[in-house]
Formats: structure tokens, sequence, C-alpha cells
């Protein structure tokens, strides 16, 4: 009796052995242990840029389709705006397939917020912004980063749920949220990762110069919002002002990536510092994103501030589809809230066996056409 | 100490004053009697049809503005896409002036559901379908209605709420609903309210018959997909597929409105009669449709079956705004949610008085341009 009296319910939490807390805040974390009402939310936008320099790793004909396809596969267990869901040259699969196992394991409600996608999903979707993110190379990312943070405010005062696990789908984001970070002082050198094996850094600071230059002609400060309209992307204001709404109601937020995540964080931290103080937003990936020898995710966030982090391990080392090890070779890493989902799927006695059998259960299905 | 004990919530409840319960179910409408995990959700559409034949009763110039200004009042507290909020001949306001005191008063979470309009309101909404409704005058309201309703489906299977209140802002939308409901057989002469004092039910009918005919030509029994491709509008299929999904889930809804929620309730009752079994929806509208004398609701709904059915008092004959006694007169009568949030509001300590003091207040404020 007296053992049993001793026990908690993290007792029984496993989820030590397939989450590495790097920096771990029970608070925050324990909203995350249970199913009830978690709605699991994706920002997708285009980026004009992607069309003529290849700062994303997509394939150029398919780029404008696959923040739809992805979307589409979480949503409905197939993509339709494509033949097939997302899937790289090593035929790793897009990380919409993780997101897909865990909301098909654990019902999770869904919704994507399209943030200017030049192919809209066949599902339904939230518009938030119709005009793509334009071209950060010209310092033309968002026409009106401001009026796009309130859009995600409001979008966050009338959504209903316990906890909210924010994601995205952004071909070429990974160089957006370099841009933000470099343009508010950030040491992200070697920092950040990308969704390709060969990560072309050199290519993505130089479009970055160019979209700063613009900037460094103006004779004041720039702000954090002349910031984000020259090199920032779309989601990256709105999913800010989805986090600062959610604070206030105090609605944890589990933001859902790395790179591209924290400089959602480096926004809400200059727009709206108190956000971060509650232990109400925190963040999670992948272990590919945050393992990745060319990339330092803590690095940043420790520039940033105290932020829970959380990161999901995979046995996609054990799988027999040669596209899932791809994973453990650097290809693909994260998107489509992967990470953060996997990590929840370990808080809600899921194990990543069972991610890994769901997907290789439907990989030849979904890939039968070019397999 | 005995009395004490006896007494029951719904002895504090003293809502009978102002809801007329014509069929109650104290089973559904005990879940409307708090405000946790409440949503307002409300599907617009343009119809073609008001293009050419004056069905509606809303001004030819702003027409296509009326569904995105009504809900950007709703969630806003001002319209963006007009210089004010929607308002008729007589200086009647929008309904959606009631809803937004509701939304306000008790901070209700509100979407807006976008089912082909052709002005697109200017705050964040799901875009269930794209092209409007078309003309019904030739039998072309719905491109495929058996699509919309799987996308009312998949949309009600991701919604997070504890309960939901289903509205629309259509203009036109009696005209299909009547389309519809003669179309499966029911009998609905001078059943259906009208938006406007005077109701053009010849030309209603006429532009009906003109869509039905089509129909005629076919030689096997038309389905209820057939009638609503003809004269239905994407409002009712996409909330009907709404419907079904939420019921699926055990959460109740409120289906708000007078004759176009009966349309959406004789398609479920078609494609989904177990979805009527389970006392999970119900309908409720203001005392201006339910006591329209040209019209006659209750004996729709009687045809239909036995649904919850609950009817919304004002004090408009109090007001000292001359266009809000109007709705006293015939005018507008309802839409946009207005007689179901009205109901919602008087279950959670609401009175008439508290809906209409906060329209009096901002009236001329949202008015003073025109005034």
């Amino acid at each position: 009796m007296e053992i049993e009296k001793d026990l908690k319910l993290e007792d029984f939490d496993n989820s030590d052995k397939y989450i590495i807390k790097v920096n771990n805040s029970e608070k925050f974390i324990k909203n995350f242990r249970n199913t009830k009402n978690t709605l699991f939310a994706c920002t997708i936008s285009s980026i004009e840029t992607t069309k003529t320099i290849p700062i994303s790793g997509v394939n150029a004909k398919v780029i404008d389709y696959t923040p739809a396809a992805d979307m589409e596969l979480v949503v409905l267990g197939k993509s339709v705006s494509l033949a097939h869901p997302p899937i790289d040259a090593t035929n790793c699969p897009s990380p919409a397939t993780i997101t897909r196992a865990v909301v098909d394991l654990l019902k999770t409600s869904c919704i994507t917020i399209d943030a200017g996608c030049n192919v809209k999903p066949k599902i339904p979707h939230i518009l938030a912004e119709k005009e793509p993110t334009g071209d950060i190379n010209v310092g033309k990312g968002i026409k009106n980063s401001k009026l796009l943070v309130e859009t995600g405010k409001i979008l966050g005062k009338h959504l209903i749920c316990d906890k909210l696990i924010l994601g995205e789908s952004v071909p070429g984001g990974t160089t957006t949220a370099m841009g933000v970070l470099i343009g508010l002082g950030y040491d992200v050198r070697d920092k950040i990762s990308s969704g390709s094996v060969a990560n072309p850094k050199d290519l993505k600071l130089s479009v970055i110069q160019n979209g700063l230059s613009e900037l460094k002609t103006m004779t004041e400060k720039a702000s954090s919002y002349d910031i984000m309209n020259a090199v920032g992307d779309n989601m990256i204001a709105i999913n800010a002002g989805i986090c600062i709404s959610l604070a206030e109601r105090n609605i944890p937020v589990l933001l859902a990536g790395g790179g591209q995540m924290a400089g959602v964080l480096s926004i809400i931290k200059e727009i709206s510092p108190e956000t971060l103080t509650k232990e109400l937003i925190g963040i999670s990936t992948t272990e590919f994103v945050y393992n990745d020898p060319n990339a330092d995710l803590q690095g940043i966030l420790n520039q940033i501030g105290k932020i829970p982090t959380y990161i999901s391990k995979f046995d996609y080392e054990k799988s027999s589809v040669d596209g899932l090890k791809a994973y453990c070779s650097g290809s693909v890493k994260e998107g489509v809230g992967a990470g953060a989902m996997a990590t929840y799927a370990y808080l809600n006695g899921l194990k990543p066996e069972d991610i890994r059998e769901y997907i290789e259960k439907y990989y030849y299905e979904w890939y039968n056409e070019i397999l």
C-alpha cells in the first residue's frame, strides 16, 4: 500500500526513453500528457524566392504542391494535390508521414492555416494570408508583417483547445528563419539545419545578405517588423501572433520544429517578451535536427532564453524501408510538426516503433506508383 | 437546508422567460448551459442567382460584401469590407449585431467557414469551397453537393468544441432552402420567412420551379444530392456534413436560423437519418421568424421530425433606436446566428436588455457615417 501511494503518474511515463528533455519544465510539459482537446495546427506558405534560387532542397517541379500534399496526407491519409506524398531524391518520405501516424493513432484534431500557398490544399483550411511570402533576395519577404502578427492574434483568440501543437510546412523556410535571426543580431553561423543532406549555407547567407542590405539604407534602427518584412516569411509572423494570443489565454503551445520555430521564438521575444516568461511556450523537434553535425539548434535557443525544449527519438535505423533509414543519414529531418507530434505521442503511451510500423505499413501504398 | 438541497441549477435559470421552448429536450439543451468551449461557426456563401434576380432583400450593390462584413463585425467589432455593418432600407441593422453582442459579452470563440463568398472576409476564415453557389434559376446551384457534404464531414471531424452553434450568412439563402425542401417533397407553401418585410414569394417559387424543372427531365428519381445540385446552396451541404460528423463524435449542435436551417435538417434526414435520433441536433431562431405571419417554421419542422426547437425573445419594442424597433415590424428578422446566439446568451445569464443595450451603445458608432 505504501508503495502504491508513492507512485505518481510520472512513474508510469516511460517517455524519458524516447524524449531528450534538453530543458525540462514539468509545469509546461504536463499539459501535453493527455489527449483531450489537443489541436495540431500547421501554417503553410510558399516563398517566391524558391522559384529562382534553390535555397530549398525540395524538387522545383513539386515545390508549390508540397505544403498542400503534406497536410492532405496528415488529414486524409493520402495526398490529393500530388500523385503521392512528398518524397526526396533518397526516397525519404515527407515528415508529414510521422505526423499522419500520430494524428491517426491518437485521433488528433488538425487545422491547416494557409499563410500564402501557391497551391491550396484540397481540404478545409483557414485562409490567413492570400499572397505568398515574397522574394527575400530583394528584401521583400512579407508585405506587412505587423498585420500578419495581428491576424495570428485574432486566430489565436478564437481557437478552442486545451493545448496547441503548432507546426509549419514552408519550403525554403530555414532561410527565412535564418534571415530573421541574423537580422535581430543572433549568431546563427553553422547553427540552422536544412531539409537536405547538403545544406547550401553559402547560398542561403548570400540571399539573406542581399535581403538585409535593403534595410541598411534606412537611417533608423530596423524594427523586428522591418526585418520580417525584408527576409521573413508569412508563417513566422502568423505563428508568433498565435502564440502571443494563446499565452494570454493561458493555453500552452508546443512549437513544432527546429530553426524555423527558433525564428518564431525570436520574434515573440521582440514584440511580446512577457509571452515567454510564463512557461507556456515550448519547442520540440526531432533528433535528426538536434544532432545534425552541420547545425546547433541548442546554440540558438540558448541565445533566446530558457525555452522548454524536447527532442523526440526515432528508431528508423531498425527500418526495413531504405527511405526511412535515410532519415538517419540526414535526409529531410523534420517538418509538418513531426518532431513535436512524436514527443506528444511518447507522452501519451506510444513508442518509436508504433510510428515506424505505421509508416512502414502504408509506405508502399502511398508510393506504389514510383517504387 | 431542506429547501437548498432541493434546488437545482434549473431553478436559477430564468431563461424560460426569454426562450420559447417549442419542443424541449433537456438532454439536448443542458449542453448549452455553460460557456466552456462553445464554438460559434458561421458558413457564408454568395449565390449567383442574386446578381440577376432579386430573390434576396439585400441591396444589390452590397450583396457580395454582406457575409464578409457580417462576420468581420462579429469577430472584430467592426466591418472592414464595407464602410459600416450591413443595414437595410429601414435602417434596421444586420442580425450580426446581435451575434456580436453575445460573442463579446460571453467571449465566444468564432470561426467563419467560406463556402464560396465572392468577397472574402478580412479575418482568418476556413476555406471550404472556392466557387460560389451557382444560378439555381437554371438548376445549377451546387457543382458537387456530395463532395461538399464530405468536406463538411472532414471539417466536423477536426473541430474542437464541447458544443457548436452553427449559423449562416447567405443572401438569397431562404430561396435555396425552399428549393431543397420543395424538391424533397415538403409542403413549404407560405411557411418560409424572408429577410425583408415584403417576401417575394412568387418570384422565389418561379425560380425554384425553373431550377427543379431541369431535374424532371431525368428518368430516375432525383436523389437529395441531385436536388441540392439543382436548387441548393453550398452552405446547406457543408452544414449538413458538419452536423453528421459532430453527432458521430457526440458533440451537440444548435442550428442557428429558421427556414435555412430547416433546409439543412431536411438534408441530414435524407442522407444520415440516425444523426437526428440522438437528441444532438437542435434548432433555434428569433421570435421575429417564429411569429412571422407570412411564414410557419413550426409547420416545416413538424414535417421533418421531433427537433429540439428554441425561440429567442427580444425587447426591441423598448428600444430608443428606430432601426432596432424595425425588427418588430418584420425587417431583417434573423441571420448570422442571431436567434441561437440569443438563446445561448439567455441560458447563460444574459437578458434581452443586455443584448439591446450593447447594440444601442455601438449603433451610432457603427453607423455614424450614414445616420
